[in-house]
């Protein structure tokens, strides 16, 4: 049975803030593919990726990409899957740039766009999974779960104020 | 049975931007609750909203708000659900405010934003419908069709160029 | 007696700010008291907070948090007690979007705002005691002899200038 | 008995905005002065009010101000009586200018910063109020029937939505 | 004989700005293809138009989109011809979205890119042409005399000032 | 023969910037002049160089600049050639204010503006050889076989994924 | 004697703003030329007027312009008078771009920035009085009166509030 | 004879900036004062400053202030001598607010701004010489040295490209 998420990235000097996303699944036991799918510089690749996305099981898409981020925007016009955009933090610009080109699609695209950087990477992995937990109860339970760890983590950290 | 997506405004003028989100599903033939729910003046209500949503059988959550946006991320913070927020346009800073106050949250609670004002409306009804296709394969094809019309659509619109 | 200011920070991390408000209070010789409690991770204790905030005979409520930082609207919309927004340096944005959504705040619902990072923190502080010292003139008094010797200091300086 | 509660601004024109504070004061019953003070071309006036507020009676001033609004840092550098900051909305930046120059104070002098425009100049009466009522409780408790009001409004406001 | 520039836009609506571009060639007498091809709704379209661009004559291209505008650097992805970009002047954002979206492209890939809205439209035509002048001293020889006129009128309409 | 393409810059700073196109062009084998012309400091051979161009064979200019980068519109405004202007990353604020002062030219004098920093000076060289490659096929064909091997580096970067 | 002020702008309509500059030169009494010089459009005419200006008896210059508004710096690097550069507002970036591309001058050639639009325009023409009023102690006392007068209508203007 | 310009600056850190107008000055031999006045810690020392200035002798006031400054607009209402404005670089946001606080003045009280940083504070130093030097012929004498002196470096600064 093929993955049901795909982290593709503009570059792979993406993957240092992607790797974030991988991590997360990876601690959900969820498998995902992952690879560098260029929109400027594999728009064949880019655009055969998005369009067989359906037949090949996938589910949910992450994208990253940072400057003018293409990639997110350009998969989704491809595709009718979920396709979440993780804006990588720019070196001139901090990130405003890949969110403004991720985020302010055309009506009739959508790109569900997470936070600049390493939250934004993390962030995506959790909202595809809750895009499958909708479905997929034990997705949902797990997810419930890390909202609760997450919580206690939160509360613990308190008592290092000392 | 109950509706499937959930629309909330965090104020009534914020109507004006969301429905546009209605009109989509309401094109797709998708029914939604709708209500303004208010992080700042219906605390209460919005955390039991959002807490209440799954068993309520909500699938998919879309919060419009503007200005210091928080309802989106707080009713995210209380559901395992995927919470699409759309960012409506501010009087003194374009929308700029929600945009950030939306997009830029913490890892481990994720909200999938649209761009600001109108577009970001019609896209976070599509993007709930993508979610929800994942599994339905009737949306999907719906979906397929509607991008078809709009290829269409927007391929005839080239001839007004003359 | 119970302490009459309260510090509470969106995450661990906010405290290398928000220390910086606590050696203030330090400085004046009033009591506080000081948590991590996150919007997003901890919202039934941070609406416990804030509703309980009056009764436990808390007088002001000072919240850091950055990023789409919702603490202190959050915190405010549930009690009726001033509340200082402290926006934190955020990595991306260099604090922008902790500032815009601490202070964008609708009609209905004040946070005061400071200014981002350290100095926001230590004028946190100082509101705070201006807040206090309306009616305890002692903190005034003390408030008073505080801006003397600051601008006693900021006179001095000018020796360093050779 | 004097006012306890000051509006100041930086210019007539200003007063379109700062209308909305004096209007929320009228709503509480709560007596007031209002003064053009500017901090450009009156800054004898600006200093002596500052200075002689405390003696005469007055316990929160609240300072509204465009473009390089230097009124409400000004005023916070000459009295220990808390000010709060409303940045008027300003025709070329949009009120981006007048916010960072009221909000980005140094440490030491703090302002209380509300939102940009109309919605800060409600919530500036709204903070003053809050300030009060911490040793007020009848404002104290009128604040809570207001925030009461407010919730119940907006809950009505969604039978709008049809 | 095939036309030698090619003009195309995101949406008819862009005609409004792009317009100006095809009124500057016509003032040259120089012949161009306009079309609306939408990278998000006709990505086929748009792929082929590119990878076929050269074989098609097509020596210039000038593409205008808004928003997150992935046209202009869609296109020079698929094609070694020098690509114009123009960022059309958005709703929300005021065109700084569709300037970065275009502007900010990875290494690789160039975008000429021009100034927001109506003048950078304009440019968009003289630059097509000065880049056609490098070979073509006919219009280049037209460059320099527009250039003439236009001082002249620039000369003239100091007069205006009485 | 002389060289057709000539690379100038503000400052000597800016070569740190600009030795990027430099690269590219050399490992095109394509000559350039290089040269540092400040528009501010040098207004006399800025003008010189300008209004000479043409006459020097030269076929496309690439200016670089930073802060108020007045350069390359001011190279532009000399000569009908095409201007390409690379914004150089500033230090105050990132290179926005360098990207604004060039490509908000108003409308007559066209600069064919990239990206801000070292993925702008990279593109600034492609596109001035897109530019000559309209004419020059063999340009335009190692343009292709740059494409090409861009393509096949950014896919085998996928390996890297592990 | 020939004018001491000289009030140029790089377009005719720039004049809208910069007749607000020549409104308070005439109030005072002080004749000043008035031209139309684009540093694009008319760049000989540019340097001749700057490079004279000394020699014609002019002591400030005021340079209005907007977008990548290069007139006010390229005046200043071929005179050593004093150049005041005021920010005209532009359409797409609210004069944003205007007040960057005059501000931001690198060391060595100054231009003394005022605000954008019509108050910078005013502000042009009294700061080139106060820099005359230096050593011409007739303006200088004009300025005091000013002031005054500007005072006095402030105090007047509160009584507007009622 | 007393100092004809005088340095302020708003706090002592500051000096890491305005030293490099103070070695502007020593290169011209031209004496001046320095000293920290801060408009929020010492606002009366910097009325007095300010209110006395022409009676002391000084020409012109160069203010160098960070974040929300003050200090440059606040002393230029205090006096008619020219004010020239400096903004330091601030911590969060790169001294985008020092610009816009002191650039946006009201009409009535201009300050003139220079570059953000260590640029503007040497063009503060050069724009006071040039205010000198509309009377002072030995000063603009220099000053034209200085510009030779300056070209030759930037001619011969090219030679380093090799």
């Amino acid at each position: 049975m093929s993955n049901r998420i795909s982290i593709v990235m503009g570059s792979y000097s993406d993957w240092e803030t992607m790797k974030n996303t991988a991590a997360v699944l990876d601690e959900f036991g969820v498998k995902y593919d992952k690879a560098v799918i260029s929109a400027h510089r594999m728009p064949e690749e880019m655009m055969a990726f998005a369009k067989d996305a359906v037949d090949n099981g996938i589910e949910v898409i992450i994208a990253g990409a940072g400057g003018a981020a293409h990639l997110p925007g350009m998969v989704a016009a491809n595709t009718v899957l979920p396709v979440i955009g993780v804006p990588v933090q720019s070196r001139s610009l901090n990130g405003l740039d890949s969110l403004l080109s991720i985020v302010q699609m055309p009506a009739g695209v959508p790109v569900a766009t997470t936070a600049i950087g390493v939250a934004g990477a993390k962030n995506a992995a959790l909202l595809a999974l809750q895009i499958l937990g909708v479905t997929d109860k034990t997705i949902q339970k797990d997810l419930l779960a890390y909202r609760q760890e997450m919580h206690d983590k939160a509360v613990e950290s308190g008592d290092l104020l000392g």
